[in-house]
């Protein structure tokens, strides 16, 4: 029996407080399958009401629901069904297992169990069968994890090349926007009229993540993509939506209007079972010699879609195209939300005994 | 007999109220070889003063002696000894090949004769050889141009690593300040919160020129560098400073410490005549991993230095590094400025008959 | 028989590819009582399809309906029954007063009529009674305007402290977002790490049109209200969202809570009649200390909500607080579209005959 | 016998590694009169030499002779002759209080004693008539301090209308960058694309420092000004040059001319006495209609000059101007500075006893 049918499944969140905590519960205001029950933090704002606990830095007010809840330490139990986390790295490997040890399904946006070879890393248009690691399992506690929001972006772009042409190697520079960094994050001082060539740990991640996400699934496990992945990453002045500048060295010879057709034309699980925030085209492909861009496009299929233009040859690895994502929506807090929907839609959620 | 001994050559400045204009003023102010006579511009600001036609808009006052100079039209006569033009490229072609004719060296920071098999487009440290193409002519005009801000940023960097180790292929992905559009340039809707993934004509002239300084003078013309390039440039919302993201694949495999020092050490022609606007480190290796930054690196050497940091091993290329450089300055009217020098020390420019 | 009788009103609209013009168009996109019909504007635009001729610079997309109509030279006839203007100052006089002439009704943005003494300045909350200026008139044509940007935010926030305490002296100073330049605008180059503290003609705009708007219509004109004010303008880098620093001379002392709960209660015609773009709070106060800031608050109530904050005594004019008003939307488009309304609901907007 | 005499006065930093800290090191690099010697700072970086603790954010290298120097912890003894303190005010009472009771003079940039009666609060130009306070004192220790960043920029420039006019009332609205706040200070998710209409304790810091500083010293104490001062204060997306506008009320009724030339010919005692900081011009007033503006003008006269605009009749409280400062220079670092000058060049700083 799918926790659907006895209502929405309820959801705590860890990092409550946080930027991504807050785009989860923005996210889950009116989803018909979640609902917000639970709130931790790892700070001193445990205790109070989130309304009080909280300084909520997105447009429009706090959503109501959340506004009363008590903000809670981040230790089972909670009274919840499932755990969405975006805890820090330095706190998430911990806390989350002392979830996963207590039953709790947690969907992570952390980065702590990510590159674990028994946890699935999930972009569900990407690597849905992934999550046949879950197979078998006999404790109902679970990890399932989302990449890194540079890494979503990117690689939902790899994807449909990587089906259809083969990818052998990947150059990608990032241009990143501040809300990546989380808050207070970025100092304003930092990143006014410069750049920030460095983003800590950033490179490594993209790098080994877009494998991982990009392998095959045999014999109960993940074979990594044989591709070569190098990433620079930079902070520049900008809200929301990670642009990343990508050549690509494809295994046979498209034109590259055979590429933009397949990018556009590219869909998945999600859109075949109609995921409620699964967007209606993964990529939408722009002809505009000057897009994307990230005030103009991040907000595509409210922020799930990433966009994709520029597509042309390119003299040292063959093809070239720049790729947008909204990194705290599809690159974080929507990211999980649709791993959320597709584990539900498996039947791998469901509501616990209260 | 040089020019300096009768006294400063006298410069009239082509383009002189635009971003570039100003900053050979700026430059010119102090400077002891050259002396700024005269003024023109294309627009409706000729037969004012330059303090009536120009909206300075560097920090600093309009130097005093600039100020009360006539604007006059771009077409010779002009009362100077040598032409430093910034014209626009539409422009530029026409005007600046009248001056030559009319028998006046031209400094040019346009685009339109950079390609030319018989101008030398000139980087002073990089192939101040080529500057053989203009031995031999019997006329005195002649055009002298240099590369592309971008260009000239990324190539300072690779001439060491093309003479050390060979460079066989160049991914550079450019983040490029709003001054190097001129004014009134990118517009503030365009650019606030917001990234630019398209400059006009940018990858190309990056992709050709660099290969142009690379190559080698031989049998009386230049035979062009083999090495393959592939630029991405985007604008970002950075006042002063172009930042370039670069992969190189070399000919050899050193260990990333000896590209840091073969770049370090790196010194040219300009540093040994001890040219006036030479910096004493035309690169400049920063160690941290943050660097370097333009807010914080755009004005070292006078913001003649390029500044290189995050050397390290790349995935896909072998090689990876940033580099800044400051776009007006050796970007372009510190690069024509250093041309200029160049020019006068080999006796290649002089006072003219008057 | 009223024009919604008869389906929507058909709108053409005058300056459409500039920014209020884009908002405008997508402002009307899902309207109950208007759909587009005509799009026109005074540059090289005119022929090609909206699609061709507009560059949209909305986040998400241009709406389809208004993607395949021609763009027209601004004049009449057009096809439509009412026309929305928002030509620039120097063309709307003629353009407007040509379209007056030949039946239509105009609703301006524009700046050229707001002062004519027999022009309505609307802004319905405030001064619906001033239509009555239209009364008795026995041409179909006239113009109906709404006023600065600026002025719109500030008045807004005035107009319960007149109706309830008296206002005497206002003492205002913006921090205007760029967005109120149109495009191209403001250049980057210019508000880039800077503040301009002037903008063209805004100082007195906002000066005349509070008194005009304050003012009482009686004996069939306008008595203009009797404060004063004082008005100095800057340019800040924010996209949208004008700022408005306020300190106010009462003619009564009350409470600073009192003024609070006078604006948070303001509600006006538009409200009661329900008019489909008028917010169900015309003032938002905000009790933070840090609030409103242009980020987090302009779109509040779809943008056609001020967001009033810090209230507080003053030590030279008695009280200050701070207003914020989306600029293109509630200060232009949307006050336009707010005006249209209330004169549909006047019977005052009717389909013509075709 | 004066310190000069001696060699330079030695210095010692408290806040060494902050924002203002690095000014100071900065400004002192070649200072005639005085040379660093100590530095320290409450945080984690005692015990290092300054170059591993402290992250330089000024552009240029950090000064080779402090880089050496080893941080110790804020407490007496430091091997200096005069300590110059940038702390944050919740430990400076307490520090400065404590160098104090040990013989030290301080120079203070900090707010903790600002508003003490017996504690000069100085602007070299406006009051230094205040330093009397400092009379017939037997113990070598004292307190001076400078105003906030804010006050002095709009103190500078009412100062000689408060001399030849007499100022009755001033409405402040500041504009006020970054830099302001320290590092890592404003947060780059609260600023970018936004304005904070909230900086703390700031109004009320420019409400009464002005006034003491505008006060006269009578019977061995300081009679505060009687004009009635208001501020509203704002954070804008600027890296340095806080921008004030200005109405203000006069006894007087001058022409604005009048008001601009007062303001052009100030000049105070660091101008006689040829103090090494001291601008030529402590106030340029410009005739352009769009100036000051932050990033063109905060750096003249070294930082140490503010600059006026926009002088004009007003309609509510006579007369306005905007008024724009270097918030790091003039407002704090170099405001500390200059006062150091003045007391050696009035024989109250010496060479302590090694």
């Amino acid at each position: 029996m799918s926790g659907a049918a006895a209502g929405p499944l309820r959801v705590g969140i860890l990092g409550a407080t946080g930027t991504v905590g807050q785009r989860f519960i923005q996210l889950l205001e009116h989803h018909p399958q979640f609902r917000v029950t639970a709130l931790a933090a790892s700070d001193r704002s445990q205790g109070k009401p989130y309304r009080e606990a909280c300084v909520w830095r997105l447009p429009g007010p706090m959503p109501p629901e959340a506004a009363e809840l008590p903000v809670e330490p981040p230790r089972p139990p909670l009274p919840c069904d499932v755990i969405f986390s975006s805890l820090p790295a330095d706190l998430a490997r911990d806390v989350e297992g002392a979830f996963v040890r207590a039953g709790y399904p947690v969907i992570s946006n952390s980065s702590s169990y990510r590159m674990d070879p028994d946890v699935p890393l999930i972009i569900p248009e990407v690597n849905p069968e992934h999550l046949g690691l879950l197979d078998g399992r006999t404790s109902p506690g679970y990890v399932v994890t989302n990449p890194n929001c540079s890494t979503i972006t990117l690689t939902l772009a790899l994807a449909p090349l990587q089906a259809q042409f083969g990818v052998e190697a990947v150059v990608a520079t990032t241009l990143q926007a501040i809300s990546g960094a989380g808050y207070p994050g970025v100092a304003a001082l930092d990143i006014t009229d410069n750049v920030l060539p460095f983003i800590a740990h950033e490179e490594e991640k993209i790098e080994r993540e877009t494998a991982k996400l990009l392998g095959r699934f045999e014999g109960g496990r993940i074979i990594p993509g044989a591709l070569a992945v190098s990433a620079q990453c930079h902070r520049v002045n900008v809200v929301d939506g990670h642009l990343v500048a990508v050549r690509v060295k494809l295994a046979s010879s498209p034109e590259p209007a055979a590429i933009a057709e397949v990018m556009a034309c590219f869909s998945g699980v999600p859109q075949r079972l109609h995921l409620p925030s699964a967007p209606e085209r993964p990529i939408i492909v722009r002809p505009e010699p000057d897009r994307p861009q990230p005030r103009l496009d991040r907000d595509a299929g409210g922020g799930m879609s990433v966009t994709v233009g520029r597509i042309a040859r390119d003299r040292v690895l063959g093809y070239r195209f720049v790729v947008l994502g909204h990194n705290t929506i599809r690159g974080a807090a929507g990211a999980a939300l649709l791993n959320a929907e597709l584990l539900l839609a498996q039947g791998r959620l469901r509501r616990a005994a209260t």
